[in-house]
């Protein structure tokens, strides 16, 4: 593979390195949502309307219940500028998923099919138009277990997206609990990788302070609880083949790991009810790379092991890791490891795409 | 000060250190509860139960509201047990709390203070019979502002404790929330550590599992969102001369600080509420090392500073650091530090009672 050496943007150097990245976490917005097709569109079917350009880029507005939700930029939908800022951070392909607010587990099943069959199309059209890039991880309706196995199967199949993204909670049931057993059983069985992002999150109670807290502090809180959550439940156990990730390092996981681990070998109600100590499930989960802090990536690294790290930015927000190789140049890993976390663990975890075809 | 070699629990060997180290986490509840002094008691009040024996140690059970809250040993109550075992841990000094469930935030304030008042003085006697090893941490009625302030004045003038232990929220709201603000004031005015310890948790919504889930998970998840709601309410900001230190190691807070950090400097209504870098108010802030991990204890010293880190373990619960001192070894810190983890912040933070005293 070809190397180079590219600047960043906060004026680092990165080191020489294979330009292969691969980014797991970055969301799609469409630029237009489709008219609700049944009688009357439910109050919370999203729309977008024009917003004032920003430095060039055009805007959108998502409107969700007569609400603006949040304004994104075009580069939510033009493959030309995606794949432009995916080449000026180095990398060579990137996941794409919904905008997790999209994910529509609280409408009506029949309704979040329809709206979601939309996104993964939309999806299906920019990893097309992108020459191998950009790789699909559709969306499917979680509230309704029989849709949700028909959409996963359709994205993977017929689509050929490499898996789905998931919510961190279905309508406030984190994603270990045993309702959810069928869907992680079809997804071991098609291969699908599953990544799991922060959505709706708990402890909105416990925050003073502006709305982007819930961002900011709910959502790692949310998918540290849900992947807390898939180790008491032994999801890995009972699903060995499955392929699970989890976004923003794994939220508060890090820091909740090493007591849940110490707590198994204390309470015997856990010991009984958790059958692998918590830490061993923990290095079968893959998490990405998005926690802003070379130190923490580093801890990360001790905490899930090298094997288990996949380099996610959260692209195109505002509030997104726009250097992420330089991320791992900071945290002083070795090369072996960091060209597990740019590429070979992402290869891995993408394997219905990368085992296919020699990308 | 003597030099001493400790064998610990595990079978390693202490390295040679000071017999000075301070525990500034651990519990108490009395033998007894006192009967409700007004016509009615309120069906929350504790009170204990005769218990089976386990390892020749009495126990006892708390009921509160007609329920097994959790059947304790004397350690508990007995100081001669506590100062064996404080010994056998390699510490001279610990500070002693109530059990977090007895803070009483949710009786009525009448009833809450006449139990908070029995508590503290129960907390008076087994210092007064340390003979200088134990020093008091009391509890007050954070429901009621002014009954919480003139109860903080009884414990640090009358009884002479260091401080008092609050929880990470009352009643559901944090404890950086503007509304307690004035008893921050008065901690800062009488010079009283805060010892802010989880407490009727944020986020049971997202356990999968059995009950002491709460402990294990959610704990920790109260109080990082709680740290956390101090930073964003710039609380040391405003009361530059406060010493307040957080639970099991801050809880998730470690996790969600550079998320804090990087979100701070991306959302413009983040900086405007937040008045100075998260980053640097959390290093204002004094953590347990109550972590039970090694590689974590030496992330948190990397993210707070080595001066903000105090030894904590919970004794004498099941779920307890019986060897803290190690745990300090273990994460290969150099020597400075090591004291400074050992005595010399806990002496700062507990400086109502080190600096009228040479102990």
């Amino acid at each position: 593979m070809a190397e180079q050496t590219l600047g960043s943007e906060s004026g680092h150097r990165l080191k020489p390195r294979c330009a292969c990245g691969i980014d797991v976490h970055a969301h799609v917005v469409p630029e237009h949502f489709p008219a609700y097709l049944g009688s009357k569109a439910p109050s919370d079917w999203p729309s977008t309307v024009a917003a004032a350009p920003v430095n060039g880029l055009c805007h959108r507005s998502v409107m969700i219940s007569g609400k603006n939700y949040r304004t994104v930029s075009e580069k939510c939908w033009s493959v030309t500028h995606r794949l432009a800022d995916l080449a000026a951070m180095g990398l060579q392909h990137q996941a794409i998923s919904p905008m997790p607010e999209l994910l529509s587990y609280w409408m009506a099943p029949s309704d979040a099919a329809q709206l979601l069959r939309y996104l993964n199309e939309q999806i299906a059209g920019m990893v097309a138009e992108s020459n191998g890039a950009l790789i699909g991880l559709g969306a499917v309706p979680l509230q309704d277990m029989d849709l949700a196995i028909a959409e996963l199967r359709y994205a993977v199949e017929t689509l050929g997206f490499a898996g789905v993204e998931i919510g961190s909670n279905v309508n406030g049931v984190p994603i270990g609990a045993p309702q959810f057993d069928p869907f992680f059983a079809a997804c071991e069985a098609l291969n699908a990788a599953v990544f799991v992002h922060a959505l709706k999150p708990t402890g909105m109670d416990r925050l003073v302070g502006p709305p982007p807290l819930q961002q900011v502090l709910a959502y790692p809180t949310d998918v540290g609880l849900a992947s807390a959550s898939v180790i008491t439940s032994n999801l890995v156990l009972r699903r060995p083949k499955l392929r699970i990730a989890f976004s923003h390092g794994g939220g508060t996981l890090a820091m909740l790991l090493p007591r849940l681990q110490k707590g198994w070998s204390v309470f015997p109600a856990l010991k009984e009810q958790v059958l692998s100590a918590p830490m061993e499930q923990a290095r079968q989960l893959f998490f990405d790379t998005l926690v802003f802090d070379p130190t923490t990536l580093a801890q990360l690294v001790r905490q899930f092991g090298a094997s288990q790290l996949l380099v996610g930015t959260d692209y195109p927000f505002n509030f997104h890791e726009s250097a992420p190789l330089q991320q791992l140049d900071a945290a002083a890993l070795d090369a072996h490891t960091v060209e597990q976390l740019t590429h070979g663990n992402a290869r891995r975890f993408l394997a219905r795409t990368f085992t296919k075809a020699n990308t």
